[in-house]
């Protein structure tokens, strides 16, 4: 008999919620982290980015207070403090995951995981190495900022956000970041609400490129609006020192070559994943671009070994490896998973907040799909004109033949809690004159869908008349 | 043939919202308005309060500014800068709709609108009478605070929200208010977020008594942190001058009598709807305690006279209005309505927010349907920390029999959004599977919703085991 029924390797969202659903149903179960419980998401990913963000996103607002008719003086932020909040939010939720994998009986092993065989796991932990036997492996492993090969991007100063999240905190007063997606604006948006100059050099002709193209157009408008200096269709070439500064040369639109300078440089350009020093040769798993391979089932070509999360690639997102983690382990069981691993939101924190799920009307243009779309603007919607909001929208795409909803773009407040609804519609097939039977109350951000959903025939009520 | 097809008396969401809708179905529309376009939710009830706690529960937020790395020396509020904002927001949304209602070539006719038979409508305006003939009228005629006859609550300084909202501003030091509803609590919500001493004088046994006891409960606790003395089971039986203050005299639970006195005494114990001088006797449709009597298609006993909103009764709610608006009109055309007009969810917008729709577990059980149910306590919730969400919770409650989602109860960040979702489940009879199927992301509130729904089978990720 084995040691355990199942090993996950990594204790991130991924991992540490398929241990949890695994010792649910009854199966004895060991978690292997080489770092603390919580993975990227928790320690150096979305958790302390939204702690970071709340804190310069509270600062950054006492600028309309006068409009509210409150008036304020003297208001100041402590880099170090901000961190230091940041530190605690993730302490609390880091001990509230050691609490659960406790609670739940899991076997926490602290060090480096190794699949030696497809029933064995080597630990290297910090006092020698453990040989644990296994039933099934189930690796969650994660990913890591990606560098690539510019010429000094390896200069002391030009950091990832594994630094800007878990290293000392550094109070810029000019940064270039490179790469406009998810982490590049959401990092942008905190820097900028404290006041730092902030340059933004994408590659791709707009910021969010894997989006619908008006969230990138719109939050172009905004950070410029915030003194965000962004350059799209720009190639970086080089980074230099400059002085105390570094200096980043690209090529712009124009093919000019340009160079600015900061203090620091972020690179937020993609993340690789975990997968190197994984796998003996003789165990190791069909692997494509350094993701693993994996079938419907999460199981890759060695039987017994699963994948779930970024080391198997497709959105890098926490909420898309723990549905992935539920899945794999209720498959195992031989139930069907109660959360649909397929449908996947998009959720960037920025202010107002950005959230996307299924089908752009582009993307079913492409796929040769005929769309009807509705489109709100939240200009007219109470509670973004209370709330002080900027320039927000709400599109939806439905199948012109079914009724049926096939995605749905937000760039409003609470855009990335509003996107639920819209998943779950999407995962369950539903159809426009479904959504619309809900009553959407008042005075909220939700009734823009309802006048999205209703401008899809022309009916939106708080919208100008369509002309005939 | 008549000067329109249809005359709507009264321009609030419930009435311009069935003109709009009647003007996009191609029917000749009048709108009947005494006052404003907007209503009392525009003008004196949902907009303004919700302008009015934007700035002050801002205001208040400046107390967890250290806690976030930041500081400010000074902060204030300025009453009448905080009125001259809500002031702003009502104007610009009344601006709006009477945008709307013009390009939509909606004929609004300003004065009081009086049926005297079912084709015929007095209009008494400014400049004299006018009468105009309809096919058919609609009444959405809203609803004016009640006073009830209790000695003193006519007394000068005694307000209602009437004059809280659309009055003068007035910087209580310290307010009694006498009914613990919505209304009551919202602008308890207000003054208290602003340093004022408040006192909430409730009757029954609970705040917002009409919803799931918990509510009440936890937000009495947090109204106590927050200074605010709350005094439930207590029958208010005068009101009296106390110098510059006024004295309000109340029996308590303990059946003692007992005085408070404050500056200023607010009458937050329901709604009365504007029924009375609105018929000729010889076309008066039937009323039932003030409230008009209409069948399921909104159709009074007189034939083409119809009624919404307030004045039939129901929950006296914009959407409620809104969605009654719509149907009525899509009916009259001969469609089936789009938003189905029964399933209203409540929403409180306190800090943190209340929402609830469908039945409570004890609604259930007093209807003999056998319920499962499922909680989750928001202090686990990551978005929760990050924000510094006071104690929050989840409630879900299931058909045992068929696993349909009969009601959901929030309080947490954002409830008065995420409601959206749980009222169009209950509107399409979905399954607690159907909504567990939607992937929502992470770190959001929402990820409360699939715990909580997960709860039901025990199989909440971020809840302790249950022990079997």
């Amino acid at each position: 008999m084995s040691d355990f029924e199942l090993v996950v390797i990594g204790a991130g969202p991924g991992g540490y919620v398929a241990a949890i659903r695994a010792a649910q149903l009854g199966i004895k179960v060991a978690l292997v982290e080489k770092d603390r419980v919580g993975g990227t998401c928790l320690n150096r990913g979305c958790i302390p980015t939204k702690a970071l963000l709340h804190s310069a996103n509270t600062y950054a607002a006492a600028a309309s207070f006068e409009t509210l008719g409150l008036s304020v003086s003297g208001m100041a932020y402590d880099m170090n403090k901000i961190h230091n909040r940041k530190k605690e939010v993730v302490e609390t939720l880091v001990k509230g995951v050691e609490g659960l994998v406790k609670a739940n009986k899991i076997e926490l092993i602290t060090g480096k995981g190794f699949v030696e065989n497809a029933n064995t796991v080597k630990v290297t932990c910090a006092d020698g190495e453990k040989t644990i036997t296994t039933d099934k492996i189930l690796i969650a492993a994660g990913s890591f900022p990606a560098r690539p090969p510019i010429p000094g991007l390896d200069l002391p100063g030009v950091v990832t956000s594994d630094e800007v999240l878990e290293g000392e905190p550094k109070d810029y007063k000019s940064i270039i970041i490179i790469g406009g997606g998810v982490i590049g604006v959401e990092l942008a948006s905190f820097y900028a609400a404290l006041g730092c100059e902030v340059t933004v050099i994408e590659a791709l002709d707009r910021l969010l490129a894997n989006l619908d193209k008006e969230f990138g157009q719109s939050l172009s408008m905004l950070l410029k609006k915030r003194n965000v200096n962004v350059c799209t269709s720009c190639k970086v070439s080089k980074v230099e020192k400059d002085g105390d500064n570094l200096k980043v040369t690209y090529t712009n639109k124009k093919e000019e070559e340009v160079s600015v300078s900061a203090e620091g440089v972020l690179v937020a350009i993609g993340r690789k994943p975990n997968t190197a020093e994984l796998f003996a040769e003789s165990c190791t798993p069909e692997i494509n671009r350094g993701f693993i391979v994996v079938d419907e089932k999460y199981e890759t070509n060695i039987k017994g070994i699963y994948a779930i999360g970024d080391a198997i690639g497709g959105i890098q997102l926490a909420h898309k490896a723990e549905a992935e983690g539920q899945a794999v382990v209720e498959m195992i069981c031989g139930n069907k998973p109660e959360v649909d691993p397929h449908f996947v939101p998009s959720c960037i924190y920025t202010e107002p907040e950005i959230a996307s799920v299924g089908m752009t009307a582009d993307e079913a243009k492409e796929k040769g799909i005929a769309v009807k779309t509705g489109k709100y603007l939240m200009s007219g919607n109470g509670k973004s004109i209370i709330d002080l909001q900027e320039r927000g929208f709400i599109k939806v795409v439905v199948d012109e033949a079914t009724d049926k909803l096939l995605g749905m773009q937000m760039m409003c407040g609470r855009a990335t809690d509003l996107i639920s609804e819209y998943t779950m519609a999407i995962a369950n097939g539903m159809t426009r004159a479904e959504l619309l039977k809900g009553m959407r109350p008042h005075p909220t951000y939700c009734e823009g869908i309802s006048e999205a959903l209703e401008a899809v025939e022309g009916k939106s009520i708080h919208s100008a008349p369509v002309r005939k």
